[in-house]
């Protein structure tokens, strides 16, 4: 196969030059020891993960080791870890020759990426002025897989079309972005996100759309021959579909608050996401020739409920608010994949090889939307007896916030959607040009899409039936008799 | 492709047709948009999800939020969720071009099947007839999931032989009849059945038996180049199989009594299981020329423990009970691949694609008849100094069952296994007619087992070596120079 | 396909007979037969599992259910077993022809030795001298997975070189083995060793590379052509990697302490794992040319971090020393992977199908004496204030080890590691000569991994297009016309 693409070159003129084995060792080593580092200046455990956690009880009179954070978080946490590698790394093995890449640099980047992840957000948020150190426990370990979902996000618009070298770039630049505006939409204006709409998918889905319009190649269709699904492919994806749907409750319910707190995500995610696979279902049978279902719709649009109710769904949005919220994302987001994604890449000459457009942008912000509606909409009606409660638990309204009422807290929530979709149209064009340099030994147009590039593939018999082989093996020896 | 299944038409006659293009979105929209208009009439948070907790805490002297159920149940949710969405949908890929319809279709089914659930097992179970409303939390879902179970089974039997329109139409009865039948045996013959032996297998096997037996297609073989596995076929149904197998013991103990209850039940689900795939192993090699393993028992009848358990699993059967439980039904499940599957299609003109018969019908039925004998056998010996306690918590003989027995009680179990049969064999009958009018546009006979009829599939290049692919595309190019 | 093999004998001589028709079915009757009994005479549920639990809670002043040890390790429980079946399992699965013996075999083999582990750790564990009789609850079920984990790691070494018949009795030695190192290590020596670097890991490893050394086959390259990965395998393979990765915070942190000892675990293991997907990384693109990586470094030496952390995760190692240890053991398993397997195989006759060195032995070994080091660097420096109370828990400096010093501690786990490799190694040779009794139906030399011998393998028509085979059908209608 190998000699196969040297003759191509004679084709296509002189390869571009996709050797990594420099530069990508390079950049692991370098950024890893630079981890190492940083993590032995800064990070230390915290009270509840070190063995000062006996004093740490003894002190706070808590009766049972139950109530440390991990019992509350740890199931929740391997939720989201499995949608971080596996939800969303087998979401990307749906390209008939780029399976590996999918899940491969997925796997490469989030492992970067916690890490950087709990260094930033640690600066940002829990850094002790006074040791100069960051703690970390299991709730931070659940934020750095957030802060990496970002990047991944905009992996996705990119897939196929970038080095291993340039996604580590992209999560090094996205965690740095994702870090500052999380501080500015949760710290300063003071909004709730428990499922990141704003923070992790409008950001994520706007920062890798605006790097994919900087990179835009004019000839991809030479690579046309590698951007499709094969039958089995296409399983593999839904595998990373399903895990990501099933544990979407989990993943908007991590850090929420205790008791009724996580307890109530977990439901309105539940059912807005079980709305938007019918909703899906319904436009994508009817845009189809004798109604058939297509898989790229399956495969993306029943997630964008989860999507859209990453703000609200700590709120009280009622099941039926949660079930209208995903009936209504379900249709936008098919649409979306129907006619956005082309309209995108004729007019707007932004290429979104998965189509984070529609099931994370779009969706994203207008789940910071739906949030800060929600959020303004909460009057002492809805919430009787627990009202003040309530403003002072799930807002926060205290210290310099306590003069906020549920109307201003919308406001602010939506100003926080948009600094997240400026965040990400900014950052994105940044990195865009960054990744512009030719130094990244990125594929060439007609090299898109192919595992080929960067990874060693087995040779693939699938194609040669065993039996055949068999019999060459045995006529071969007989010959040698 | 295309157009050889146009020519096919030619040597069938006029092909049937299966266009869902109106029928799918239609159903899909109409009770998509009923869901929200019942649950914005009907359903409301529960005390423990709703902000109210604060209060409700304080009122009932609780002294943290970790014991809000959620934190009891909602990793045993996590697990049964991935088992209705991952594990029934990937076991039903094994046939080799009926993967998307294996895992598309239980996707749909149970994303409708969970939101008509909460509805009809709250209105039986759970209704505030001062408020009007249905209260649901963490044991709702679960129980919702349980409830799409009972349709995902009879699925199984229809296997690529409906259209997905018929699947609704399968599980808006199916969960139907599942809450009447439930609520007939858990609350009028008020038994005990945490893992749904009875209410679930049994009705669901049944249910799908019967459907399956009205719809007989006296021509299937004319599909039958679909009809069987290819090697990676039979390797994603391996995902399925062990998702179930792995997360069982989660789903006989996920709703039973908080503490020892749920400890035992996951303890004795866990042993049964690993009984019974050494036990269908054993048949398996036994049965086959050389011992060799057939991949459709080890698939499902290795579940077949966990199935039997679902009742007897949080009574006292101690873990060689459990074990021995494991080891005659491993021996009757694989037995039941061998020789009833066969005989039912022979002889009862009964098509039964997944063999839900072995797998759910019969071990279902033992495992009430288990549970009736292990209640019965409830006896101060076993239980010594808890024996009234535990028949006050576990068997819940309070009020008007206060003055039952074990013995009475496990008679009561029986009657309830003999009613969710007959609510299987009488409700499956019914709804079979109905799916036999002329308008579901379900696949003829020469098109079962064909994703073909209802998904757009890819051009499958993966016979198409890319080498050779790539050469023509070189080939091409050349010519146009 | 069986004609060709039939074929096949005629050029190799009478060929190997691997009937495994009447020995499969009568060691997994008998061995499950056995269970049964075993369990009869000693088994029972422990008091938390017990319907006594509800007296414990009372005379313990258990304030409520959820103190329950249920609930603190369940989750943890679910995802070892995810790790045992589908981790283990389909990490095996890699080979293009083996993927159902990979993931069936190792099915098999956990299922048997969970149970066996139950017997063998409770005699020597919790065995009540007065009763008789072992109890269990959801620690030993942990405890069992991690004993079947040892077996399952040989199985590696041995992957398509053996008949299921020796699988069983690799599991039945391995569990009993297990068992012997483990009370030696854990209980004589009293070492910590929560994640089990040394007597899963380094045992298990050691104990697969010396059976393979004594089942040696000199013409294993008759196998050749299915020696290899084809695309698709090489993706199931990494579902189990996947898996793997993520849940092992949950693995070593399955048994240890409750709240902080659980919860530091977890973290430092995370970190370890992360490190070391970005040095695997690095070094497998600088061993090719063009900087490609090769999916079998990144199947497995990513890994290694986990299995390195096993013992040292639950001390205060700190952030930064857990990547460290990821650093370096990514380095070396990768290095493990490039040279020293083909130098095993070359020079000291070992064929290592998994390479199991590099994965487990080499990096479990590290993980043993990193254990050691750490824990004598426990100093009053690094825990302060609560040095003596965490010498008392975490170490249980109590009774006859009352006297210990962390230095000392140290030289003990010193020689733990030692005596789980010589176990290993010892028991391996043992039970390498017990395997090459003519008895036990292993393929020939020309028949390694391939699912062919003891599998029933459905015609794989993936070969064929389905297009091509439906004009088939059509034209042979024709003619019959």
């Amino acid at each position: 196969m190998g000699n196969c693409c040297d003759r191509a070159a004679s084709f296509f003129g002189p390869q571009k030059n996709t050797n990594v084995r420099v530069g990508l060792p390079a950049v692991c080593f370098v950024w890893q020891i630079a981890m190492v580092v940083l993590f032995g200046v800064f990070i230390r455990y915290d009270e509840e993960s070190d063995t000062h956690w006996v004093e740490f009880r003894r002190e706070n009179n808590i009766t049972s080791d139950i109530e440390n954070d991990f019992y509350f978080r740890y199931p929740s946490f391997q939720d989201v870890h499995v949608m971080i590698f596996v939800g969303f790394g087998f979401l990307m093995t749906f390209l008939k020759r780029y399976s590996y890449g999918g899940v491969g640099f997925n796997f490469l980047i989030a492992a970067f990426g916690l890490q950087w992840a709990l260094l930033m957000q640690g600066w940002f948020h829990s850094l002790n002025p006074e040791t100069g150190k960051i703690t970390i426990g299991v709730e931070s370990l659940i934020n750095a897989d957030f802060c990496c979902a970002g990047s991944l996000i905009a992996f996705g618009a990119l897939l196929g079309k970038v080095s291993p070298v340039q996604t580590l770039v992209v999560a090094l630049f996205g965690v740095t972005l994702f870090a500052v505006e999380e501080y500015i939409i949760l710290d300063l204006l003071h909004c709730r996100d428990a499922g990141g709409s704003m923070v992790i998918h409008c950001f994520g889905g706007y920062y890798g759309l605006a790097i994919s319009w900087v990179l835009y190649r004019p000839n991809l269709h030479l690579s046309k021959r590698f951007h499709g699904a094969v039958y089995h492919s296409d399983l593999f994806a839904m595998i990373g579909t399903l895990y990501l749907w099933m544990y979407w409750p989990s993943f908007n319910s991590a850090i929420t608050d205790h008791g009724d707190g996580q307890h109530r995500t977990a439901i309105n995610t539940y059912l807005a996401l079980a709305s938007s696979v019918l909703t899906t279902v319904a436009i994508s049978s009817m845009s189809k020739k004798g109604g058939k279902l297509d898989m790229v719709h399956i495969q993306n649009a029943t997630l964008a409920g989860g999507v859209a109710m990453g703000t609200a769904a700590e709120f009280m949005i009622q099941p039926y608010g949660a079930l209208i919220v995903g009936f209504c994302v379900g249709i936008i987001s098919t649409f979306g994949y129907l006619f956005v994604t082309p309209f995108l890449e004729k007019y707007l000459k932004l290429q979104d090889t998965c189509g984070v457009h529609n099931l994370h942008a779009v969706p994203g912000m207008l789940g910071g939307f739906i949030g800060a509606i929600t959020a303004a909409a909460a009057t002492e009606a809805v919430y009787a007896t627990v009202f003040i409660t309530f403003c002072k638990n799930t807002f926060d309204f205290e210290g310099e916030f306590e003069n906020r009422t549920p109307g201003t807290q919308g406001g602010f929530q939506a100003a926080g959607t948009c600094v997240s979709i400026a965040f990400g149209l900014v950052g994105g064009v940044c990195v865009g040009f960054i990744l512009r340099f030719p130094i990244w030994a990125d594929p060439g147009d007609d090299n898109c899409f192919d595992d080929e590039v960067y990874w060693e593939l087995p040779e693939d018999e699938e194609i040669v039936p065993p039996v055949l082989e068999y019999n060459n093996h045995m006529i071969h020896k007989h010959q040698e008799m």
